[in-house]
């Protein structure tokens, strides 16, 4: 381990469950890099625990300032928990890439995390409306004015919750391989094998006849068919 | 909900905990799906308790006939516990796409996911060198014969880990929205931005002369590339 690794670690943790022990050197406690974390996301892990035992469930997430959101229906038995106060653990998870190294046991795996713990809040009804309108602009800039808005039961059949970023940590590896030195001129490839979650083109629905590509559309398009150029 | 909606739930759920709930006829409980889902992971996130709460870690997985496997150093908090018995949930997610919808309320995510509950067992000593070259064999077919393999202490630092599929679940989502028919007529952009986990182009590294690209660096080179055929 460099000498980073020594001075990185304790200090910054907000807790003892988010003090990183293996491989300290990858966690990180300041809020950029969990933000940046957080705003690639479109899909969350939420663990928690009932009288059944744990359970880690998907779900979308987005964030607002110190805040991540989710939502679902009124009967989520995830949310109906949360509300109760349940302590939860959520992770985001990017894979990033395959580390092949020179030995077998050096292998590893590029990737960046966020993992906050606490209790969920269910936001007021009066305010569930706008943090949705925020959800929809994290997905679709402007969509929220091409939709129809939900509606009095729409809204009242959505519970929405959110858990502050007090609690949380970021785990990041980057990089090529970390390979022992008596292995350096073995006669093997070594690399990674980058990996990220990409657009495809756009499906428009079928069932009724097509309307014009908005700009997030459009650009989604462009982003899947601009692939190409990062090879 | 549909008429599969009724026929499809809850006859084959292994467990209470694995019966799906909400938008039960997304649920399947059939092998070759849960196989089809797992195998194609790098990464699950594996759920489980200690007297701090609920944790939920990322790691790396691979599947042989009914276990799924996992690994990291005998240090690891995560292994320590699941070596005591600790009760888990594993979790895949492979999110296909964002469903754009004609109502804000509609909108959803199309995804594959894989859940399975249970206790991890320890994989023998004797057989921990096979069961990590299926491992290098799933990530790099071939690879195993090129690297240095493991030698007797980098084994012994490795903790190998498998899980029974027996009390698992798997929800899908595909298709585009399911819109509500008085918003059918809505002119607004309807359909799905689909989304996949892509290979990007392989970077070797830059601490040795470059070795020849193997074949699985050369197909992955290949499908990185090959991205903009779908566009």
């Amino acid at each position: 381990m460099s000498f980073a690794d020594a001075v990185n670690e304790p200090a910054a943790a907000p807790s003892q469950r988010t003090r990183v022990r293996r491989v300290a050197q990858r966690a990180h406690y300041d809020a950029a890099t969990l933000h940046a974390i957080l705003d690639e996301a479109y899909v969350c892990h939420v663990a928690f625990s009932d009288e059944h035992g744990v359970h880690c469930i998907p779900t979308a997430c987005w964030r607002e300032d110190d805040h991540l959101y989710i939502h679902g229906s009124n009967g989520s038995r995830m949310l109906r928990l949360a509300a109760e106060g349940a302590q939860v653990c959520v992770i985001v998870t990017h894979l990033d890439g395959l580390v092949l190294a020179r030995s077998a046991f050096n292998h590893s795996m590029n990737y960046r995390s966020a993992v906050i713990y606490g209790v969920f809040e269910t936001v007021e009804e009066a305010h569930k409306a706008a943090v949705l309108d925020t959800f929809m602009e994290h997905i679709a800039p402007g969509r929220r004015h091409e939709v129809r808005a939900g509606n009095r039961k729409e809204l009242a059949a959505t519970t929405v919750m959110r858990i502050a970023l007090a609690e949380s940590v970021t785990k990041i590896r980057t990089g090529g391989p970390k390979d022992d030195e008596e292995d350096m001129d073995r006669a093997v490839w070594a690399g990674v094998l980058p990996l990220t979650l990409a657009p495809l083109p756009p499906v428009a629905d079928s069932a009724t006849p097509q309307r014009d590509a908005p700009a997030y559309v459009a650009a989604w398009a462009n982003r899947a068919q601009g692939d190409e150029t990062a090879g």
